[in-house]
């Protein structure tokens, strides 16, 4: 989904002489190519990149380094090279000093994410408007992070900037720990009353929806943040049932007014 | 919200003679009235109910057993009367022996809520696919239980009877837990990461943005199946931190795939 509507976006816009598709299964690649996501396709790596200033590598969070590596190694020298996975500081550690030189990886986290997978569902506005994270360290060179910033805006997204631990600890309070939540609010409703749910139940439960071995990565990936995110919102949760067992009708309005306030202050 | 889309809805299919609006204050019943929600209204409760048939309480769940005794004693002989409140079995017995005779309460809760309150959002088609829960008792009179029946379906409700308890504990574990739950995440998320939220934290947060007061009276009214539902939701929640801090991706994909299955069986 993501990597196909980057390549709409790019095309849509022109901004750049041409977008080449990388994958395994020819199959998602040719639906790529027909909705116009691309205008080639490989499924050899080495060769897709061997032109290419700027690969954005859009693969399960295991796999982001192990590509970046051998991305770097087969592009031209000054290249590129981001993702769009949702957690950043694990994926530097794993890379460590094996880039190839004269070649740069900065970290992107594009906010956009959707139950839905696959190339079928590419849309060219899917990062308008949208946040897109990106996660330089001290050594990464301004003139590669400016470049990506503007890559990301050319495609209408609104660019923040982060330290890769600072993203990961802010994912993992406004992503991964919903996730966690949202799961095991689905798995603690007896099925008997599954016919009850409505609007509330539908929203909280929504993203437990999600693809179950990409939500396994992604939580191993950030499980030092996402533990500590859990910490945080178990105390919260105490303080409602400490109210509640109480019976202290103040205690409890002040959390739902705290919780209302948060809430209201973003919007819809 | 839901007593002058009950309104509008009656006067549309034609379903009674009359509608007649009883409030507190003048101006949510004259926008009730100018929306066609109802035929005429008065702030005095009496007087308003002294011809009716049915009478449907929609008031903060706290003061329907008072109001509920208060319509008895001024309606005429076989009038039935029910209400749209969250919880069941606490009405019940505080309502105790105290209606007057000839008349008949049965609960009724509409699962239609919404964040929005009040007449100027009211919609004819509010209850239409909509389930309505009726909780009839050994004691209520079969043709008043099929006459409630028969008002919910014939605004488009889909009726699901069960007994006051099974009610509040089916309503604990898919919508009072879950506004705690989403009162507690969004209680959790540091101010200076709400620039980072996407889809994810809005779904699971949404409900949160509920009125504070309106939530303090529910939870408290079915405090003890709320805290039930809230045990074993932490009881899932600390599988997922176990598997977690362990390392264990197979338990934690069981457990996410456990959720996947529960919400995909529901639906959107």
């Amino acid at each position: 989904l993501i990597g196909a509507s980057i390549g709409l976006a790019v095309r849509e816009r022109k901004l750049a002489k041409q977008v080449i598709g990388i994958g395994r299964t020819i199959s998602n690649l040719t639906i790529a190519q027909e909705r116009g996501a691309v205008d080639l396709f490989t499924t050899n790596l080495a060769e897709g990149v061997q032109q290419a200033q700027l690969t954005i590598i859009c693969t399960p969070i295991e796999t982001i380094a192990e590509q970046a590596i051998a991305i770097s190694q087969a592009s031209p020298v000054g290249a590129l090279i981001t993702d769009a996975g949702s957690t950043k500081a694990g994926i530097l550690t794993e890379l460590g000093e094996r880039l190839a030189a004269g070649t740069t990886f900065i970290g992107s986290h594009p906010l956009a994410g959707s139950e839905k997978t696959g190339a079928e569902f590419a849309r060219a506005d899917l990062l308008v408007n949208r946040v897109v994270v990106v996660t330089p360290t001290p050594a990464t060179p301004p003139d590669k992070l400016a470049a990506i910033r503007e890559f990301w805006e050319a495609l209408g997204a609104r660019v923040v900037e982060m330290s890769p631990e600072q993203h990961d600890a802010a994912v993992a309070a406004t992503s991964h720990l919903p996730h966690m939540v949202s799961t095991a609010l689905a798995v603690a409703t007896p099925l008997e009353f599954l016919e009850l749910v409505a609007g509330g139940w539908l929203d909280t439960t929504r993203i437990a929806g999600g693809d179950a071995e990409l939500w396994r990565q992604i939580l191993l990936a950030n499980r030092d943040h996402s533990l500590r995110a859990l910490d945080k919102f178990e105390k919260v949760l105490s303080g409602l049932r400490t109210a509640l067992q109480n019976r202290d009708g103040d205690a409890l309005r002040q959390l739902l007014e705290a919780g209302k306030q948060t809430r209201d202050a973003v919007g819809s």
